[in-house]
């Protein structure tokens, strides 16, 4: 079942540089992690900004609530979640032209 | 190059039913001959909603503007673009985690 | 699954009163249908306002869609959808207070 | 009579552990005394978001308000307010179909 | 039981003027017997906007949404309704200062 | 002549519990005073919110302006303002059905 | 009393050019008569736009009311007000330097 | 060559008095001689609002910017622009009625 | 004197095809009169939209506004205006790096 | 290929003064840069604001991106980008008026 969500991303200027680096490495590795068991399917970054459009891949919406709500970054996201279904002219859902 | 494009329908109400029906019948070859030439990658109903979630590979914004603007329905759509990049967290972008 | 889904409704003034009459009609008969078989659990009427707010529990997104877009009413409708989650703090979740 | 309620939480990242953990603690306790009473009877956690969609079922206003004003998180809360009433598709409402 | 609503008119311009006429004087009466009633307590115009915002003193939600629904120019109007509950301060409230 | 005013109160969470309570302590003062004098014949609490619906009933703009700027928690104020005027549909209008 | 206010014009395209043609001119007839009773000190066009932005000087918001409700291009017309008050800087209200 | 300017001002609640105070000295000084020398014709307080509508009559966009940028209050202020030019049924137009 | 001009364009459905021909051909006349004067130095089409984003430079206001009112598309456009100076980051200001 | 950029600055109160000179005059050196390569072929100041209106032209999305993303101010900017296109009535794409 597939959610697209936006991320955009609000690191205080005052977090600590140590903090701040841990965080991001935890977030990369989180994320990887995801990828490669498939919930995680696509990630861009959105030129210009720090956000990313990301497209989750889970069984329901605890699944994805999980997902999100564990991210390290979680505090400093502001998310925005489309619910996705198959679209009838995906060539993908096996139909003819 | 990729562009995630958030298209939302309004067809009018007092569309003869034949053009209706002619309209939708050449978006969907347009958009499947579009996704055969893998410059239309992904196409997602966004659900309860009369609108898609698309992502474009395309070389640059003139061959964009070229494949929207020719889209059967594009005089009845609200297009929204977010130019899109490669993420740094992204397996595909061949970073060792 | 559950999702909260908030409906306006914006019907033609110039609608023949014999086709609103019907579309009327089925929509009620289409939702207590929903109702019964449990994927509509709540309806609200949002008072003051020609709207409604709605649960469903239903499958997966695809399931939501399809129960939306064959709504009767759907072309008239403006539809905003909030996936849930239970509450940590809900005392349905079973957790001792 | 009901009232559907958005609530949004905005803790402050400075807050003291130990403020924010009793904070949180007395909001689940009060939430499950209300609850309890037949006053809260809908709680769901809006995925994705530190965010939850309520249904009170209160008196009046005036509880209403006495039970949102004296919310433990309440000085964090963004709020949103729908007044409810019964649906006429409802099947609780004991209308035949 | 009291709630602010403020209600914006719009009259589509090809009304027909007898049924326009006739609406507005059905609203007028229907608005004065509320008034009588003690329902309706307060309506004001807002300077240079064809809008009101009044005062409703029901018994609950659903005389709030009957009171409304059954407005001759329902189908014509904007509404906003804000439940409103007596200010700690109101020197009606029968505080000391 | 009358104005609808909307207050919406911010106060910051860190200023000094003292300082706190003797603002409050003032604008209470302050806001039955001028309901004593007649220039602020309403004032309700909006359910659920730190903000109230007001009704000023003042000489003239200026006098509007004075009375809002001269409130001891103004510098925490949003504040909307709509000129109002007797509706034709008022009853105490004079105005016979 | 100051009022700035702010009036978009949109007027329907299928509108017989016969009446547009008198609308306007009675716009304007009316406009030069307030201007030359002093009520509208000031009228400019806003650059680009078929819109206005005006400054009335008037008793008090039912002058105000009257002055707008009784614009020819009312129907037309949207509306945004600002009432005014001297500034505390402003050299006209006689304050030395 | 004529603007419209409102400016909101939002200073710091924890600016130092002294700064405070000098800073709205120097900022009523600055307009003062603007208002001399004709380039700031107009000055208003927007009621109950820490802001102001004004018109400056300038050379160009460059004249303009220069005022703005040296206001004492400039990291303060939020500013919107409205280029204005003569209304067609501006008296001061020199038309005949 | 530079202006950035946003125009979205809306032309109705049921334009007749010879008026919506004559009226484009006339739009891409004057705007490349304009351009040879060198008053309307950028313009670009905004990728996916009926839409451009456009750079004039003309001696005031009013220039910017006959420029714009006059466009035979006129009555079919959003504009948005946005008043340009230079940039003192800009090479072309003559600054030495 | 053309891309606008809006860019609005936001620096904090207390940055360090020296802090905020190098930041402001490394974003000067590095825009400068970007002029000479080609890539920044814009940069407009917006009147009376603290922001930037930008044309880019840069190979792809990723060029953009980065350009942006090393900008020394970039942390303080709120960015929006608008990909864009030759204008069918642009006289530089060679068409015959």
């Amino acid at each position: 079942m597939l959610f697209a969500v936006r991320m955009g991303v609000d690191l205080p200027r005052d977090l600590d540089p140590g903090v701040r680096e841990d965080l991001v490495a935890r977030e990369k590795a989180y994320c990887q992690e995801l990828q490669k068991s498939g919930r995680w399917p696509h990630i861009w970054r959105c030129a210009g900004q720090y956000a990313n459009l990301s497209v989750f891949d889970v069984e329901d919406n605890e699944a994805l609530h999980r997902v999100l709500w564990n991210l390290p970054l979680f505090p400093y996201l502001t998310i925005e979640i489309t619910p996705l279904v198959q679209h009838p002219s995906d060539l993908a859902a096996g139909g003819a032209v």
